[in-house]
């Protein structure tokens, strides 16, 4: 099931459903590569547990995707791909080298990346999100499925200078703007082995495949779930394959993550 | 003013007052180093704005007393004291060295620490915590008093161990509990030059001032809104002074900033 959030856009409210601006979560239906074909049913209150359908549904131009989470926290992971690690000099960390991205970086697909002013290299991280769907801490490696709710497209948008000059990540991952997440949420997926992707312009710049990874998924929910509570909604992402590069104003970005779709944002002068 | 958050005890609600269990806000009035001559005023809705007294009032003993902020995040920073920086081998970085800690790490002043079972070698930092009061962000320099709502005190609890071998410091420095805030907000402080200190078990472990920060508060509060916007309640943590060391199970440690008041945590073993 493919959940996303959105809100009706102005003139596009149908009796009965929610009103135009109003926020809701709901079912996407559909060939993905054939946008025009896409159904979004409206949902009654959150996806957690047994999500209900309003009854109302909409075309996907009458409606603005958000992103599908609103993580109260974001727990990324360094270097877990080889190829990636070594492409900036760094080794493969002995354990998984875990930072966070604060929710006010959190954008969704149809917004925009803010070029941030105090740097001058910001770059592209196209990643596998886990969206956390219970309660959870320190979760034995074979129950990690129990509270995994699906799977997203996110880029780790860094910026690489600010990274290189400051010891600590928080300003260079975490700035506004810089956690695209979205289109939404896949909810029946085997993360496995994976195609991602990430286009700047429509060029192929990164191309990996998540059984790359150096830690799965499972044994990162372990990792950091032994030290912290994962809430519902929290977003886990599990780091970016080989090809990251910079991005600059007015370049257009794609993630795309087999079996998901793609999440596509503009990059603009930060207003 | 001292803003409290707190939740009366079983069997001392009081007519028209907030039920027992149940969590508001409220003002502190009274001579801190004599507890028994505290008084809590009740608070209707946020403390953000004009709050209002409800009229209820209770003892300290009839309440128990909250974190008085539950931050959307914690933005802390590293080696801001010279002679800590020092004492741990690390220069004073030339940017100052930024992390989050998460919300599922905040406890309040009546809650405990309880030990991670992945370290065994957790240590205490008394750290000035500012507590944000408007969302902003690229706050120029001479309107930094305008965001700031008040001070509290703060132990950034920092497994040294893992910290050491990880590369950056999500589970070091963000497990749960390893953010104990209190005991209450001091809205009316100069935090210019205050003594902070942290006792173990009644012995003085760190003993510093406010004014040997290398970076002033805000200096701090424009770094970190250049990049990020800061919300209503979040917190800023600015650095520990020399003295860290270990905590263990059964120890009680204790957090004491000059104008402000004590942050008394027990350590448990996590249960």
């Amino acid at each position: 099931m493919r959940i996303a959030r959105f809100s009706v856009r102005e003139g596009r409210a149908v009796e009965g459903g929610p009103a135009a601006g109003s926020v809701s979560f709901g079912v996407v239906e559909g060939d993905a590569s054939q946008p025009d074909s896409l159904v979004l049913h409206a949902m009654a209150g959150h996806p957690f547990g047994q999500p209900q359908l309003t009854g109302e549904s909409y075309r996907m131009q009458d409606v603005r995707l958000l992103t599908p989470m609103l993580p109260n926290k974001i727990v990324a992971v360094g270097r877990n791909y080889a190829a990636h690690a070594a492409e900036l000099g760094n080794a493969v960390p002995d354990v998984p080298l875990t930072f966070f991205k604060p929710s006010t970086a959190v954008i969704g697909p149809t917004e925009s990346i803010a070029y941030p002013p105090f740097s001058s290299d910001v770059q592209h991280e196209a990643e596998l999100a886990v969206v956390i769907g219970r309660m959870c801490r320190e979760v034995p490696l074979e129950r990690v499925p129990e509270v995994i709710f699906g799977y997203t497209c996110a880029n780790d948008v860094t910026a690489r200078d600010v990274q290189q000059r400051e010891g600590q990540w928080a300003r260079a991952k975490g700035f506004d703007t810089s956690c695209p997440l979205g289109p939404w949420i896949e909810t029946e997926l085997d993360p496995a082995d994976l195609a991602i992707t990430c286009t700047v312009n429509g060029d192929l710049r990164q191309a990996g495949r998540t059984s790359l990874m150096v830690r799965s998924i499972a044994e990162l929910v372990v990792h950091i779930s032994e030290a912290m509570t994962l809430l519902p909604g929290d977003v886990i992402l599990t780091g970016t394959p080989a090809g990251v590069g910079p991005i600059n104003v007015g370049d257009e970005v794609a993630v795309s993550i087999e079996g998901i779709g793609t999440l596509t944002n503009k990059v603009i002068k930060r207003g």
